[in-house]
């Protein structure tokens, strides 16, 4: 199938261009690496080094015999998007080209509106250029099960049947975003939704939990082919982060209490999830929306997982609780559907403490570079607008 | 009290200015000039003349013995409306500066992208002004009853009570908007829920009606004090556009079969209701919803109103159905709350025919005005993305 990758660079897109050409797909793909910037604005840069992508797509050519058809550029230029979709003809198109972070996008006014509009024009491009050039193309489009916030009721996907005052009604699952960046994904995910219904696009809209380790098979030893790994208070998601830190016997910093709920998986799991939603595209016209997470646990339930599986290989690490800088429940209900991507043949890795392990022996050797960094692992955007650095509150 | 209104020299706007200084409140105000712009590039012209900025500043002073301060500029410049708000220290902030109109979202990729752009990043950056200068004002912002579509359930004020198997939650009511510029309103309702939450702003999320009507009794007699009255397929509003097609003896155009159902209000009531909105705020950091309309109605009962109303000033008209443009739903089930407003004092016009006799009244002496534009009266801005004028079906 001719697959268009849509932030090819990413810590996604790299190895799914990878995990789709090793099972016969053609790939095209675009960026911009504006999160290399990103994550250099913020005093990181990826634990595992990252390669130019001269360098990425000769390696990938060597490994897959297979050429990527890039062209770097920004889905804010409409004619940039629209030519490309029109030359490539693709039978689905991944959407993974967006400002990622919850905490860049609090940071102040300018990276809350940053956000907002890198990530739902680029989107609103993106559908006006599939309806122009590759109408019966399939979007997959990646969004965030933070979309649904925490309701004190279970998270269908997507859509719910409602019933209120004698009448029914079966009605999109009402939002409750955590940040603007999380907001920017719902309004991505509302545009998404409406062009479906007035223009007959085909989606698929993924709502996914949080994603974390090194690697998939495919890439084999090969460095040029790792992904990149983020530990950083912005592009560091959860896991990620503990498993850094763990890398340098850094305490593992929850955040507040530690009762947070989320979904979680490994990135072999989202990359196995993403091809049987490509492979599996819905009705032509059809909307629907995706859970996609292996299974639940709070971040503390996480972070002693990790402390775990870091004594198994002779780390011993702290767990310590730091003022948490967000603005959000430390303890609550949540119980969100995983349905249909089991019933079309997704089969959860489950054993996590196995992938923490793959993880931190990944990141062993570059123990130095992540120390080299290692202040920007700490919080300091508040989502009360200010900035100071957490405080560990309990040991 | 001290009141900022942006988007002060629009058609809410500008009588809001005077229904506000006659009951001695002090005001500010910004505007671009940007809705006197997109009528002309639609082709139409306000039916009742507008006046310059500076001939409107003058008159107000004569008749309300006091100087509004203006100040023109974009909330797309976040210093300007930062400073605004900063030296003026505003007590009420009623934010009426964005692009109002569905069909103009829908015209093509750069319609929809500046819609969205222009909305979203305008209201998120008042809402981070607000924070930053005046974070104890109440912003009264607008919205609309478009934001919610047309479900098959009763429309309760923004939030309503869920039961999901066998759990409860209060949520907010999902929103299925039917065009781009809808949507823009379903997200910066979504932002300004969310800066209530994180920063203890405080705020009334307005979902209003349909207004239509040309005055309200403060402006008496003085033409420099009428507000504008758009008749365009983009910028009139269903009501004045029936009214301006009855002036120049134009059928009515109905769009489809008329069914489509709406909450209606004269202009005389917006203004009630946003003063009254105004001079009751909610607690400090609530954001609270109101549905504000006075009833609802058919597109076709509307139509058959207004054919009535001509008939007792010696106007014959038609009633014609042409080919709808839009992609919503004829006929639907349609019944919102309108509690809150009503709670509060709000006390409707409700006699609709003598409204629509008083604008037509208002409007014959501009007849050959509004014919030197009538062209601009027909639809071609298709929802599937299409140009064609809409035609006759039935008559």
């Amino acid at each position: 199938m001719k697959v268009f990758i849509a932030g090819i660079d990413g810590y996604l897109g790299w190895p799914l261009a990878q995990y789709l050409a090793a099972r016969g797909h053609q790939i095209a793909g675009a960026d911009l690496f504006l999160r290399r910037q990103w994550v250099e604005e913020m005093g990181g840069h990826s634990a595992i080094p990252v390669f130019t992508i001269d360098e990425r797509l000769s390696a990938f050519r060597r490994q897959y015999h297979h050429d990527v058809l890039f062209r770097k550029g920004d889905l804010l230029d409409y004619n940039f998007i629209r030519d490309f979709l029109s030359d490539f003809q693709p039978e689905a198109i991944v959407h993974l080209a967006e400002m990622p972070s919850a905490s860049y996008s609090m940071i102040d006014q300018a990276h809350a509106a940053f956000t907002q509009h890198n990530n739902v024009i680029g989107n609103l491009n993106l559908l006006w250029a599939m309806k122009e050039v590759c109408p019966t193309a399939h979007l997959i489009k990646l969004g965030t099960m933070g979309e649904y916030g925490t309701p004190n009721i279970d998270i269908p996907e997507g859509f719910f049947e409602v019933e209120f005052r004698g009448r029914k009604d079966y009605l999109p699952f009402p939002r409750q975003a955590g940040s603007f960046y999380h907001w920017s994904k719902v309004y991505d995910s509302q545009n998404t939704m409406f062009a479906c219904q007035i223009w007959g696009l085909t989606a698929t809209d993924i709502m996914q939990g949080i994603v974390f380790g090194t690697r998939i098979d495919e890439m084999r030893s090969d460095p040029v082919l790792r992904s990149r790994l983020d530990f950083d208070q912005c592009f560091g998601t959860v896991m990620n982060r503990f498993c850094c830190q763990t890398v340098i016997e850094h305490p593992l910093t929850l955040y507040g209490e530690g009762g947070q709920t989320r979904g979680f998986l490994p990135l072999r799991d989202s990359m196995q999830c993403l091809a049987i939603t490509i492979e599996h595209p819905p009705q032509p016209g059809e909307y629907r929306v995706f859970n996609q997470f292996d299974q639940c646990y709070t971040v503390e339930e996480l972070a002693y997982m990790v402390k775990q599986a870091a004594m198994e290989i002779g780390l011993n690490i702290e767990v310590c609780h730091y003022d948490n800088p967000r603005k959000e429940f430390e303890h609550h209900y949540f119980n969100p559907d995983r349905r249909q991507l089991v019933a079309l043949g997704y089969r959860p890795t489950h054993n996590l403490k196995a992938e923490v392990i793959q993880t931190l022996e990944d990141l062993l050797p570059y123990k130095a570079h992540i120390l080299a960094k290692k202040d920007a692992l700490i919080p300091d955007i508040r989502w009360d607008g200010s900035h100071r650095r957490s405080q560990i509150i309990v040991k």
